[in-house]
This record gives structure tokens, sequence and C-alpha cells, in this order.
């Protein structure tokens, strides 16, 4: 994996840059749209391509683990030629789902101990396994295996946790180096740093993390409940610890705004739901603002979902015939507002890359903000 | 509306024909995709035209009528422009939907009272009203109001429910030929053969029908749970006192070999919630035969869907992938299943097209029924 670094704002910590992977070239900033079980859900492949302009997804080793599991992965010859993907994937550790939605997990020096969430079956997730199953998914980009600390975390349990991470991020690199890819093509591996909010182990994690020379580097326990300045604080910090000439993921962030924000403080990479949730729930966010498309006030509004964005979906149908589709609880409404919510969170970083590259991003950005806000 | 009789089938009763109509040439026999909100369940327009290749879909006056309303329809200029379909439309006259949905339904002379299914609020539909909400969706082709009895049904019952929807015929007619289209282009009105599983209720009310001289004719009231056999035998015998020169449609039909064994009896069009409904439960028709999508057998089968179609989702998408889908309970496996059934229907329409016109329809449908119904 390769990472060029094209521009750094003047007035931020904004860059531009490439990342090169075996599946395809990536520009950042770059959002990740999250395909948990190998589907971006209620989006097809297609779509994923040519309405959304996706240029890497995310897959939850926990989840593809579980199903369809790694020996039909393994058939297939990666989860790129299951899905169809063949631009480039990321996957998570599955760590951070082990703590969400496996039922009696225990922690220990050794991994985690849970029960499935689907079936009750025990598993062992360990740095070492869950290299090995990265491997196997034949992601390009694979996670270290880590502890995602909840918050608020008192200051002794974050710096155990941490410190644990630590350790695991260690076996993680260990293994990852003396294993070879399954596919013929190159992967890479990228540290988490932990540290919850407390800003000296932030640095000491960052530091750490730095130290292991990975391809990338990736920020974790961040919008896990904090306040927004606390999330834009203790990245600010990470990435003033973490090296400038390699790509930095921000895990599971997050609106439009925070996004933009986070750029500014030097992040490359984000991932998150919210996209493809909210749009399933009805909330939409445009050009010009978010939008509850159940609200009443949109049964006759016969304008294009979002003029502003290169979407077909976004221009061919209205806000009324959406808001139908919702109220009648009809399926096409889900993949609707999905599809043009990634399309929007695309166009929004791509935006950001323009103005990045033109050099003014932070005016460009602070003059955004309020317009991504307002609500509709 | 113009009908263009191509062939007639020398063993069978097959045809070949091409309907016009103000949207566009259909070419028959042909398949129409429900949908009955404005919306085909789980398929987007483009993928209607691209993937599947509809040349007319249906929508459910009942069902519009309730959501999202004549009001917005108008405002809209139609369904089509409302919900961004411009090729043909064809509307039921939500008779059926009222008997089989809504509540408190009283049958009157006048028309029928009942309540909807969705908040309980009262309305009336006449065969006057339903002309005008029918015009008002901006049908190319609009039903007429029947009563559509249960199977099995008491000979004086069907006789009298018969008499019922001939004298709601007429009125529709007087109606529909006393107004105008809505948005300048020509509607056609289709009536309604019914009279149950009687022989001579059938002729009595094809002939009746037949008299009306109207662009093209249906045949409701089959496919209710009766036997196939009797659905064939009635089917045969509306057509015998059905005009050769107008298209006939069959309701509410069926299977893939309902539709083979039909299309020999001399029908062009028809319509079925069964390609998108058991698609949505996991049950894929293909060129090979019947697939249960969820099956254990698939989870490894990494051959596409059907690779027997031309259309891109049924030969990009593996069984494998599909099933697992199925069993996370992803959208996208709705979406896949539904496109992949719909192609499917609409291949074979066009495959019955191709063969009436070589002259060997007979021949392929007995060869092809055996191989459509075996479970995979």
């Amino acid at each position: 994996m390769q990472f060029q670094l094209h521009t750094t704002d003047t007035a931020s910590a904004a860059r531009a840059g490439t990342i090169t992977t075996a599946h395809g070239v990536i520009e950042t900033p770059i959002f990740m749209p999250v395909g948990t079980v190998g589907s971006v859900k209620g989006v097809s492949q297609q779509q994923l391509k040519d309405e959304v302009d996706a240029q890497i997804i995310l897959g939850n080793t926990y989840h593809l683990y579980l199903r369809p599991g790694t020996g039909i992965l393994e058939q297939a010859g990666g989860l790129h030629k299951f899905n169809g993907w063949d631009r480039p994937i990321l996957t998570d550790s599955g760590g951070y789902q082990v703590f969400s939605l496996a039922a009696n997990r225990k922690i220990k020096e050794e991994g985690v101990v849970f029960q499935s969430h689907i079936d009750g079956s025990r598993h062992l997730f360990t740095p070492e396994n869950v290299m090995d199953t990265q491997r196997t998914i034949g992601a390009d980009i694979i996670m270290a295996f880590d502890e995602c600390p909840p918050y608020p975390s008192e200051y002794g349990y974050a710096k155990t946790s941490m410190e644990l991470t630590h350790r695991w991020l260690a076996r993680c690199v260990q293994h990852f180096n003396s294993t070879e890819p399954k596919y013929g093509y190159e992967q890479s591996l990228f540290p988490i740093v932990q540290g919850s909010t407390y800003k000296d182990l932030r640095r000491a994690s960052a530091e750490f993390v730095a130290g292991m020379e990975c391809d990338g580097n990736a920020i974790g326990g961040l919008s896990v409940g904090e306040p927004e300045e606390m999330m834009y604080e203790m990245c600010a910090h990470c990435c003033e610890f973490l090296p400038a000439d390699k790509p930095r993921y921000l895990m599971g962030v997050g609106t439009p705004w925070n996004i933009l924000e986070n750029i500014a403080l030097g992040i490359d990479m984000f991932d998150c739901v919210m996209p493809t949730r909210n749009g399933r729930n009805g909330m939409l966010f445009t050009t010009q603002g978010v939008i509850n498309i159940r609200n009443k006030k949109w049964a006759d509004d016969l304008s294009p979902i979002d003029q502003g964005l290169d979407c077909a979906t976004s221009r061919f149908y209205t806000k009324a015939y959406l808001r139908h589709l919702f109220i009648s609880s009809e399926i096409l409404g889900l993949t609707i507002a999905s599809i043009h919510n990634l399309a929007f969170y695309l166009h929004l970083v791509r935006q950001a890359r323009q103005h990045i590259l033109a050099g003014d991003y932070t005016t460009w950005k602070n003059s955004m903000i309020p317009i991504l806000k307002q609500r509709l």
C-alpha cells in the first residue's frame, strides 16, 4: 500500500492524498460505506459504484466470521469474490462488535471469549486469530484487535485497557508479519490508538502506535457518546503524534459536520453507519441541510431529493414520492434514502478534497457547516 | 390504443401481437410486474428498465387512492410523473382489494362502501368514481369496476354477482365515454369477465363483455383457489367468446407454467405478485427450475443465480451470496430475488413470443413446463 500526500491546508491540518491498494486507488479524504455482513444495507454493488461512487467499503470481521463464515469466504477466494465488490475493502477487527453485540464476553490476556448474538455459540478472538480471519476475508486494509472502552471510563480502567490494547497490538503486528496474504495481493495492517478521553493516554497510545511503523494508523474509542468538542480535542491531540506521511483513519465518525471538522484536524479516512441507518429511518443529509422525509411538509414537494448532487437517484426521485414510499413502508424507500445519503457523504469528501487542493478548505468548511446542520 | 395481431400458433390458440399505447409499445404475450402503491416492491425504476426490461407495470387503484391519494397524483400530472415510470401503466379497478383488504365492506347497487385497512376511514367506490380515479392516476389501461366472487361460490351467488358486475360495467363504459383524459394522452378501458367456475355464466359474461367493444378484455375471478385444470378450462371457455382482434388479459395469474398454459389458450397479458412476493420469501424461479435459496445446499454454491438469463443481476450474484443475504436478513437479498424473478418472468414471455412467431410454441411449451416445475 502506498500513501501519497499531495497538499496540506495552510489554515488547518486538512490533507489531500492518494492511497494505492491492490484493488485500486482511494482519493483522500474519503468516507467508507459500511457493508456489515458483506452488503451495504439496501444498496447493490452496481449502485455503490454508479450512484454512490464509493471508492472503498468496510466489512465487519465479527459479522463475517459468524455469517457466512470463513470457510465459504476462503472457498470463494475472499470477500471481494464472494460479494462481487472489486474495489478496496477494509475490515475492522471485530473488537468493537464483540463488546457491543456479543453476550457473556470475557476479556483475558489471551483474547476475548464471547457468545454469538445469533445462536449463543462460544468463540475466542485473539490478536492472532483475528489477523488470520482478516487474511481469509482478504481485506486490503486489516485492523488490529483492540479493546474499545466505553464513555465515560475511569482513568484507571482506560489506562489498563489501553495497555492491553498495546500488548495485543504487538502480537497482531508480529503475527501479521509472520503470515502471508492468501490470495496473492498485498494486505496492510492499521493499528488503533485508544486512551479514552485522557490526553496523556491518547499521546502515549499514539506514540506507541506510531512506533509500529504500519502503513496507516487509526483512532478508535471516539464518537462513543462523548461531547463533540471532546472528540475534536482528542482527535487533534492524536493527530499531533501520528506520522504525517501515513493515512489517518478516525473510526465510526460521524455526521457531515463531524467529518468536515475532523478533516481539518488531519484525518484522511472515515466510516459510519449513519448515512445508511439514519437513511432507513427517513433522515436525509442534503446539500441544503437535514430532512426528515416522513414529515407532512414533503407530501406535495415534487422537487428532486437533492438537485445539488451528481447522483442519478437523488435527481430522479422527488421528495413527495420518497415520502410516499416511507409512509407506505415500501422497501424502495430504504434503498433510495441509503443511496442518496451515501452519495451525499461521498460528494462531501470529494468537495472537501477539491477545496484542500484549491487552498481554501477552512473558509469553505466554515461556510458549509451551518448549511449542513440546518433542519429543513 | 392499437392492437396488432402478428401470428396465431397452429397447434394452439397462442398469439403474438403488439399493443401500442401513448407511453410506448408492448409486445405480447406480456407479463406486467405489480407496482402496488406506485413502486414494484424492492425494485427501482431504473432496475425495472435495465435489468427486468418491464414493458408495462400495474398499479392498484385501491392503494393509490388511499395513499398517496388522488390530490398529489393530479398535482404531479399523473402516476407516470409521480413515480418516474414513463412506460405504460395499467391500473386495476380497486374492486379486488376492496373485497380482500378493506374492512366492513358493504355491496350496494350504487357501489361499495368500505373502511380503509390503514386508518378505518369510510369510503365509497362506484363505477363512476373509480373511472374518475383512474383518469386521475393517468393509467394507459383502466379496468372496469367489478365484483370478484370467492372460490367456491354457489351458482346463485355467482350469477347475481356477475349480473351486478355487468350493470356496473355498463355504467363504467358510459362514464368513461363521457369523460376526457386529464393529461392529454389516450386511456383505454378494459371490461372484466366474471362468472366464477360456471361455464354458462362465463360464456354469458364473455359475450356481454365482448359486446361493449372496448380496446381489450380481461378475465377476472380465476386463480382464486380453484384447481389449475378448472382455471385452464374456464380461461379457454372465455377466450372462445372474446374477440380475437383485441388483447386478452388474465388477471392475477400465476406460476411460470400457468402463464405458458394460458398463453396456449389465447391470453396476451398477465400480472401477478408471485415473482416479487415469493422472491421476498426466498423462492426463485429460474431457467432450470425452482430454488428455495434459504436451503443449506446453496451455502457454498458459487455459481451465478441464473446464467440462462440476460439479466446482469442474475448473472452477477452467486447463489451462495444471495443465500447469505437471506440468512442474514439483508434488504439487498429481497431486491436481488425480486429483480431476478421479474427478469425471469419477462424472459419467459419473450421466449414464448419468439416460439409463437417461429411456429413451434406448443412443442417448446411442453418441453419447458417439466423443467420450470422441478425443484432444485
